[in-house]
């Protein structure tokens, strides 16, 4: 007997029907003898509705208003699901934020949870009761309700399982686990059985968007084993778990890309102490995120600074520049937005020599030419031309034995 | 300086153009110096969806998830409408029923407000804020939401109200007020400036569906002043008010008709006490509304009992009346369901003779038989075969001066 969190994404209870095909897998949890904790999300397309709403009728809209109407998904399907539980003869209620109550900061549209009070919820699934919470929202210390950014439901199933001391928090979604990278471009992509926090963090970071980043974060803190499964086919998924419960540790698990970066280089920077402030600093206090960061070896005096930044980020961090211009006294400004990103990850790197140097041994063989690198304990990225992403994302792939 | 209660039906607020078009006429009752809060339904259409998903996972939904899916309708609106008054520079923030509080009894999904806390909305208001309350809904002891049932923001709206101390509550809806009868079957209608509560409950009561009969009863309790008017038309609305505003009362303020009910009589029952007890009762405990009654004069030591019941109630009226069959010991049953009861309702019949002679003859005279007679304080109903309907209302509208 174990104590599950069990969470449905919006494609899971887009209807009436996908809402009973769930209630009917957790009733099969319920008859294994678990005890079962549920969160969902608003019907697929609801909340893109409510968003759509306010922004109709005011662009800039208050984030507490927002957080009101959108809240109101998650809500709706908590009710139902509840129903079609019963309906099974399952005792079952649904959960809102502030009834829980999930504590979170007062920053509506984007809250963290500060705190979920657990005791009740056990006590409740100790006598049979099934917990149906509506994910995605909880309260301010305003008395309102607050919502945690889309995606969010993730978080609140995970931070759900952490109050819960839950054996697992399984997040049904429509894939069927983490792959090994990407099966849409890679035909021979494996799914893993397990993978580390650490390694699934790298991968959620670089563009594999099974889970939400903050969830994962929290899950590696509070040490909730998480499963990533499909609420449509019947198998195992992925348990994203500890390092030490991953008894073969594959050197790579798996090979990761992403074409939303854009490259900056900022030509003939006077080489001397500060410079990289000068120009970081800026950024930063516009908001922007800063990935790839690579100087030259310097030249007479000067040298160049080349650096990624997400393209949304793009027009904004050359204005950011262009006004810091004086003071830096660098000579120009080149970017490059036809750039991808492609990240080798694994914690298997960390006791394995080698494992850049057979990336940049099969890109070469390719052809492939590498713009820019950065490294992590973890993991190894290189910026090349867009074109070769497939072509690189493959032979990688291949060169570190992932193949199916 | 008024303070008003402004309550916006689901036509009124069933897109964002309407939603934007209620805020302009919340803004211009701010710009004439008054201090507003609003009541808000839920989007036309959306209560009917979320209550078809209920029935569609389970015919007998648990009431409590019920309330929980179906209250998110007016938590939208009233989230969207105060985005929509911030738009226009106006101070609003949306209140749910478990924010305010609205406290209610434990009855959901036909819950009875008990109290509302009105010091916090006053202390705002006077500051210059307009709270935006989502209606039809409160909290239950449980705390958990409640809803009071179809039609029930009408009530939310009175009864705040009066726990803000208004001077008056605004009923915004589809109709510009309320009408000496149907302006569908009698041309000639007039739109009423004042009507006393006793009045609108008694058409209430009859047919003429304008507002909820609790929210005027409640409104007659509290003396609550309410204005029934339309939010697409500019024009002063209908005051229903205690009868002491109401100066030049008219004998007759309106003529409501009904074809919801059906005629039993029961033949040949033995006429001794307590058989009407025998018949009622059971009728009663089964939970069926009787109406009219008529008990004809004895004949041979039996009497016929005539009654009306609500059409939806007939089927079930009879199987009770079967029942008791040998108890009783009458001969038989007959039933007429194509009948329509006629109703000249006002307070002026208290202090003037001759209302209900005026009706009879003026029945007479267009050959109407009238089947059964019932009367209370400032009522006088007639039950006539329904083919005659239309021409009873206008003949009556007639002979009371009501044609405009």
């Amino acid at each position: 007997m174990a104590r599950i969190v069990m969470k449905f994404g919006g494609t899971s209870v887009a209807d009436l029907d996908r809402i009973r095909n769930v209630a009917t897998r957790v009733q099969r949890e319920v008859a294994a003898g678990h005890e079962v904790a549920v969160v969902v999300s608003a019907m697929a397309g609801t909340t893109n509705q409510l968003v759509a709403w306010c922004q109709g009728l005011s662009p800039m809209f208050d984030a507490r208003e927002y957080d009101t109407v959108v809240a109101t998904g998650e809500q709706v399907t908590a009710g139902l699901l509840a129903i079609a539980l019963q309906n099974l003869g399952l005792e079952a209620r649904s959960w809102m934020g502030w009834q829980i109550a999930v504590d979170t900061d007062g920053q509506h549209g984007k809250a963290r949870i500060n705190d979920i009070e657990g005791e009740e919820l056990i006590t409740r699934m100790q006598a049979g009761q099934i917990p149906v919470v509506a994910g995605f929202q909880g309260i301010g210390p305003d008395n309102r309700i607050t919502t945690l950014g889309r995606g969010g439901s993730d978080t609140s199933a995970v931070a759900l399982a952490a109050a819960l001391k839950a054996d697992r928090c399984d997040i049904y979604t429509d894939v069927d686990g983490v792959y090994t990278t990407d099966p849409r471009i890679v035909a021979k992509a494996r799914k893993l059985d397990k993978i580390t926090y650490e390694e699934m963090l790298e991968l959620a970071s670089v563009g594999a968007k099974v889970l939400q980043t903050r969830s994962v974060e929290l899950a590696m803190k509070e040490k909730v084993r998480v499963q990533v499964l499909s609420s449509f086919v019947e198998a195992p998924g992925t348990l994203v778990v500890d390092e030490d419960e991953i008894v073969e540790q594959e050197i790579v698990a798996g090979i990761a890309y992403s074409r939303d970066e854009a490259k900056v280089t900022v030509r003939r920077v006077p080489d001397k102490p500060g410079i990289a402030a000068a120009i970081f600093v800026p950024l930063a206090e516009a908001g922007i995120n800063v990935d790839m960061i690579v100087q030259n070896v310097s030249a007479d005096g000067t040298t160049d600074m080349t650096f990624t930044v997400g393209k949304t980020d793009l027009v904004q961090a050359l204005a950011s520049l262009d006004g810091v211009k004086n003071a830096i006294g660098y000579a120009e400004i080149s970017t490059d937005k036809d750039v991808a990103k492609i990240s080798v990850v694994g914690v298997g790197m960390r006791s394995h020599a080698g494992v850049a140097g057979t990336m940049f041994k099969t890109l070469a063989e390719k052809g492939i030419n590498i713009l820019v690198i950065s490294t992590s304990e973890i993991k190894v990225s290189v910026l090349i031309a867009a074109e070769y992403t497939e072509l690189a994302v493959r032979a990688l792939h291949t060169a570190y034995g992932l193949d199916a």
